[in-house]
């Protein structure tokens, strides 16, 4: 993902948020980084074209740059519609004066001057201050072919005449020239013919188009139809950079996405050349994935670059998002488990004897499964710590039996009977569950499925401690209880400190590897499964089902 | 996620981009919505204050929304900075002009009045049409305390107050108020007394605060300071939210992003009052998740909702981008794989017998864990086509065995001496590779181990035939090339086919569950772990290594 950086935009405004400083703005965020802007002009239009400009005082965007640049370590500036000669002097003079002594970050100057739609976004009287006054501050220009036929005053209609019109814009100052064809009719074969005639420019494929993996490689034919930018360095080789040409209507904004990309990758440190690779890659994307917005030419999907996020980040006053999340997507089953009628009249001291040896028999397998999951954890781990953590917890599960067979023996139950006992249908299924999870999926799964029992067992043991303590109403007692030995183990500091050992866990993974929307749903379906098991496992002993 | 909808907000253009429509885009983007504007006024500002405002003239401010409403389907809507009297006309009479006759959507009214920095950003006499004009076309209005005093003109300074004030507002025609109260110093102790003394409100807590899991609650003490906002619903119950307090500078914008988030969730369809539990979670997140910038209140962090994608999206002429990011991650050695010293003698017909003979020897004893790792693959899949699709692969390994002995005697190698030879290190070591990331982790990493081989002599396959047709250089030939039936089985149709349903199954694979960078770090790691192995299993097999 890399630093986040900061990006000045100086740019018009669209109403419509496809292109200008929105579209900016937009590009900025979904790279990574935080973007400012000083807005040159309001327009008002939408995808069928402008319906008004509103021009800035040239005092006023002046004052923006400096505002911006006074307190922002800005990493890259880039230049869209700068409305006329005025604005463009004093985006200029805004520039110099700031960076005067100092060294002036990458700037990207995309010099536009009439919208997709057709309308002129730049007076021409501002032609001469852009080319002699900005584009030598500039890193990189990036005209399309009517704005290099405007500037270089000649038409364009070959791929030759863009390698020409490329290396005599360079003349005008600029470091770098990405000059766009995509306006520019081209085919998959007009690239054999470029190579063949100037075998000195590099080819740059982005997609299928000549991959050199053969069982990648899309047989496309000739007639293909293309878009082929050319990148000129002042100091460097020339390359074409040669992509699918894709049928859309989304593509206002194009130019202002592709610029502000590139001030990106440039804000990043990347070269000129990888710059232009991975901003015509980002708004070849936007323009493929897009969904169509409004009547006319709507605007790119600029965030396929990004997913949304599952589980809330870790705070310090809320360190446990994730595991909130899986309670509270199976909170009413959840409920059912941790204040079942077993624990409830455990907590009372009503519960019948018979409930509680079941309960223990039944445990007595359940844990010899647990044990045996933790095991299979140890065996999927690839690392000591973790491989150790799992060990820890089977060694915790021996000791609770060693006690298990003496508390046993205080309800009249020997180690021989324990044993002996037949598996309840509901120790089976909850059993042979983990063992199923633990050959199925990753350790992250397996760790779902284990820590349903423990933080349920946790919460259990904490609530009944506090009813006790605080709600007389509710009947709990301690005192006098015949399972105030089993309350008091399920809260004491020794089993709590467990519980959030394995809050811990589930919270680094969650963080460690955030989880796609799959993911997330089927770790939900995992601790909801878990849930359900260790509520049938209270019934099965509640009701003394075998 | 959920659909994105389109939303506008109606509000002043924050040059540092923390505030005003650039925090409001960046929300309704970090929330997976489209977001418009209409630019009110444009302030040059940074973290230390407000340099300059200038303001729209209203009929351009009119012309923005009506470009916007008359082409995009707008699900809602907020208003932010209005600047003055004139400007909160023409929003006013832009809305009510283009909604004639239809349903407007859920309008979020901010009546911003006063920056984070203390500068005016209303003129006094806007407040009337504000209240008069404005708050009655609102689903929700969000004052701050100093704008709620501004509003009713008297004093703000318990939660008593709150309460009452919020109250007061909704007088004025709004639907809902969601009074803020994070300018009011409260602490947790506080709540217990509301709750006491107004057993009505309801008392959403965010985070720990009395969360009813015991294990998740935080112990924090009655002191803790916290934020309380109040929400009363002209037909509905008063709720209070309650969230930690954090200590933090970076809450420029606070107010904008909390009222954006708001128009997304109303642009969602929920209710006003699960809107206002989700955008404070939101804008909290925000605040705690804040990077520091500039000297003075810098911006939250609008985008703690989403990730950066590690895998490009499947395109029409791009589908298999996951699998150019596995192959460009380990190109060097996936070439030394591909390209190997053995496949190119062998292609030439120059590799030695003994070579050829120990490769299939090995790879007899290879193809046993190959079928077995595919096996496990269909014993840790939960869907029948998935274990369909594994089995049918170790039924053609099965079918590949039979081939392999006639194969095999062609070279003098007898079925038995295929079986008595001594398996080599390099089989060892990757078939046990491929068992242990079967026994470790899940379908997908497994996946990922065993498609290397696949794919991997798939390429070996086409290139050599491809070399053999058309590079007469390569010196690669078919005709009179003793190990010309290896070739055409690799690159034959049958062959190929099973190459690309791998290719199918893998993309499928990180297009279903995208991975986070650290489990695309893994996959990575298995495939050139994986490439590896492969390689060494030539080098075992050239220099007839043990």
């Amino acid at each position: 993902m890399g630093l986040q950086r900061t990006i000045l935009t100086i740019a018009g405004s669209d109403s419509s948020g496809g292109a200008g400083i929105q579209a900016d703005l937009r590009t900025f965020a979904a790279l990574g980084h935080y973007g400012t802007s000083a807005i040159t002009a309001l327009t008002a239009q939408n995808t069928t074209g402008v319906q008004g400009v509103h021009g800035t005082p040239p005092y006023f965007l002046e004052q923006q740059i400096y505002s911006v640049l006074d307190d922002l370590d800005v990493q890259a500036i880039k230049t869209g519609m700068l409305f006329d000669a005025e604005n463009t002097r004093a985006t200029v003079r805004a520039l110099k004066s700031h960076y005067t002594g100092r060294t002036m970050p990458p700037l990207v100057c995309d010099p536009v001057c009439v919208s997709t739609s057709g309308h002129s976004l730049l007076a021409p009287e501002a032609l001469e201050v852009l080319t002699k006054d900005l584009f030598p501050l500039t890193a990189l220009i990036t005209p399309n072919k009517s704005e290099a036929e405007l500037l270089l005053s000649r038409s364009i209609s070959s791929i030759e005449d863009m390698l020409s019109a490329a290396r005599d814009l360079l003349l005008c100052g600029p470091r770098a020239v990405l000059l766009k064809g995509g306006h520019l009719t081209a085919i998959l074969a007009d690239v054999d013919s470029l190579t063949r005639a100037h075998p000195e420019v590099a080819v740059v494929r982005d997609g299928l188009y000549g991959d050199d993996m053969e069982i990648l490689a899309l047989n496309a034919p000739q007639s293909t139809k293309i878009v082929i930018d050319v990148l000129c360095e002042a100091d460097g080789p020339t390359a074409v950079l040669v992509r699918p040409w894709i049928d859309s209507t989304s593509t206002h904004g194009t130019g202002c996405t592709l610029s502000a990309a590139l001030a990106c990758a440039l804000a990043e440190g990347t070269t000129v050349s990888e710059a232009a690779v991975h901003a015509t890659a980002y708004t070849h994307l936007g323009i493929q994935t897009a969904i169509k917005l409004g009547a006319g030419h709507g605007p790119l999907n600029h965030l396929h670059s990004v997913a949304r996020m599952g589980v809330p980040p870790r705070t310090p006053t809320n360190p446990y998002p994730f595991t909130q999340l899986l309670i509270k997507s199976s909170r009413v089953i959840w409920k059912e488990y941790v204040e079942h009628a077993f624990v409830r009249r455990l907590g009372e001291g009503t519960l019948s004897k018979e409930s509680f040896i079941h309960f223990i028999k039944q445990d007595y397998h359940y844990l010899k499964y647990y044990a045996r999951a933790y095991s299979l954890l140890a065996a999927k781990s690839n690392t000591f710590p973790h491989i150790d953590s799992a060990t820890q917890t089977i060694l915790n599960v021996l000791r609770e039996i060693s006690t298990h067979g003496a508390f046993c023996a205080e309800f009249g139950v020997s180690a021989d009977e324990l044993e002996q006992t037949r598996e309840a249908s509901a120790t089976s299924a909850y059993g042979g569950y983990l063992m199923d999870v633990g050959l199925q999926g990753d350790t992250t799964k397996l760790l779902m499925a284990l820590l349903a029992c423990l933080l349920g067992y946790g919460e259990v043991g904490l609530w009944l401690k506090r009813a006790a303590a605080e709600r007389p109403e509710s009947k709990i007692v301690l005192e006098g209880n015949p399972y105030r030995r089993w309350i008091e183990d399920y809260s004491g500091e020794e089993y709590q400190a467990a519980v959030r050992a394995g809050l811990e866990t589930i919270e680094a993974r969650a963080a460690a590897d955030p989880p796609s929307a799959a993911r997330l749903d089927e770790w939900r379906a995992v601790w909801e499964r878990c849930t359900r098991l260790e509520k049938a496992f209270w019934d099965m002993a509640l009701e003394l089902q075998e």
